[in-house]
């Protein structure tokens, strides 16, 4: 294929070829400003041909057992006939060189069944360049036929927000006794659950499960709740022996029915969408800052100067603001 | 005084002229364009005079008796022989029409004595052009010889994290027996705490609010502290009584001490600069975004077609930020 041309992508992600899905992922991934325009366009084209899956996000404390709960939930869905795709958001990656699904093989029966497609976190930089990716991802795996996305993040920090942003449903995973810091780390994340579930419910474990169910059902009582069409239930579930997980797949569907005839789920995508405009703006605009050559070149010595208090803050973002008005 | 001179200005607050320092913060809080060149110029020329004042952040539930421990606090201050100015970030004022602080009279005694300035939260818009105007206005008052700023916020959403970014130190105020739901409210602010204090810690509420002091002690224990150089004390307090203020005096500028001696104090009100620095920029980058008159054409279509389907959100960011490059 001639370099730049797109129709060989567009064709094999519609003809559900599972190398071009790949490698038009890795090109949505790669940085060459080449890349990314072709990218660009392919996402466009394939748009109309995406939001036809069931998006599902997916956080938990490490811990949690969220890679075994993906691959028992994502098992019983391919089973039951679907296509399941996985992705994940880890902007940790980029520092650590560590990554959520890095090795595939955490998931051991869905990496290798030929209905799921898994993808590691890209290394995209920012939470929002990561976020940005895993978002256009999903749109090629829709177009490509899978009818269920589940994107999994970590259970820490800005990126469950940004995944609750992409998603239809957002499922936390917790697990009992964790403690009273683990609890602290995922008080803010309550707000944005559709459900909770009490993973790890199984043996001696069953009663204390029960317990942190009630726990949570309390707390949840007392947040925010992120659809007024929708109150989050806490369940408990035990990945490696199966249990619950029916149940939980259950509310994800029911949670659909719900939204959809009262047309909230269309909403929340519409908005969704428009805040995933103003995101690639702003991030457009402070791309247009660095790259500007008098920017470039005056950056450093204005922030020197801030550190040193030789430079108010003002007037420093004013002479940076300033080069792009100048030609 | 001819219309733009900013020299009578200058001199007013220099010249520690209650009247003057007044309208120089009316100016920085006025939204017309030359009121803001000339309150930018006024802040820029001042700001060699400022830094020398504590700047201590406060916040706390409502219910948790701000208005009366900084009421007291102030006081002793003022008693102390020094200057006290208390400011407000409150960026619900806007939208409510309430505002903290906005009943001076909240504050009974410290309102009336001739060494405290009380100002009520600018009503800004944003939050971050309320922490902006509130920053700028906290310069001007160390100018004008204040060497003790506070500034009082509510305890919720984002507006906390703003002021702990102009502070040198951050309190937060609690109180017993808030239940669980204020106190999930507070998690994710006790990272931002210098220290906790229960309020309220009297009658028969001592040993409710000791308990809770020990409660807040184990919470600390696991969350991360703002500095590697100071482990955040609890302690209880009653404003209404007087006690325990003095200790917690104490305590600033004990923290104040051990910062300084490690340079740990400049470097972290170097850093604030910068992060100030960074954040003008961005304001700046949308507002001239918002401002382009392309943009102001073709943003409601876009934003309706991205609603309706009709263009990707990339798309839609594409296009309008290529209206920037077009002139």
């Amino acid at each position: 294929m001639k370099p730049g041309d797109i129709k060989p992508y567009i064709d094999g992600v519609m003809g559900r070829n599972r190398r071009m899905v790949a490698k038009t992922i890795t090109l949505i991934e790669s940085a060459h400003i080449a890349h990314k325009e072709m990218a660009r366009s392919i996402v466009d084209k394939l748009l109309p041909h995406a939001g036809n899956a069931i998006r599902l996000g997916i956080t938990g404390v490490p811990g949690a057992g969220k890679s075994t709960f993906i691959d028992t939930l994502g098992m019983m869905l391919v089973e039951d006939g679907r296509k399941v795709a996985v992705l994940a958001v880890d902007p940790s990656s980029v520092v650590t060189g560590g990554s959520i699904l890095a090795d595939k093989t955490r998931m051991e029966r869905l990496s290798v069944h030929k209905d799921a497609f898994i993808r590691p976190s890209p290394s995209g930089g920012t939470l929002g360049g990561v976020a940005s990716k895993t978002r256009e991802t999903m749109l090629i795996l829709e177009a490509a036929g899978f009818d269920v996305v589940i994107v999994e993040t970590v259970g820490a920090g800005q990126s469950e927000v940004a995944v609750a942003s992409m998603v239809d449903f957002f499922l936390v995973l917790m697990i009992a006794g964790a403690g009273d810091e683990l609890q602290g780390i995922k008080k803010g994340i309550l707000e944005l659950a559709d459900a909770v579930a009490v993973n790890k419910a199984d043996g001696d474990n069953i009663l204390k499960a029960n317990l942190a169910k009630y726990q949570y059902e309390t707390a949840l009582h007392y947040s925010a709740s992120p659809s007024p069409h929708w109150s989050p239930p806490v369940v408990t579930c035990s990945a490696t022996e199966s249990t619950g997980i029916r149940e939980i797949w259950n509310i994800v569907t029911a949670h659909r029915e719900k939204l959809s005839s009262v047309g909230a789920l269309e909403m929340k995508r519409k908005r969704q969408s428009l805040d995933w405009m103003w995101f690639l703006i702003k991030e457009g605009l402070t791309e247009s800052f660095y790259k500007n050559p008098q920017v470039k070149n005056m950056l450093p010595r204005m922030e020197r100067e801030v550190l040193d208090g030789a430079a108010s803050p003002i007037t420093a973002a004013e002479k940076l603001l300033s080069c792009l008005n100048e030609r």
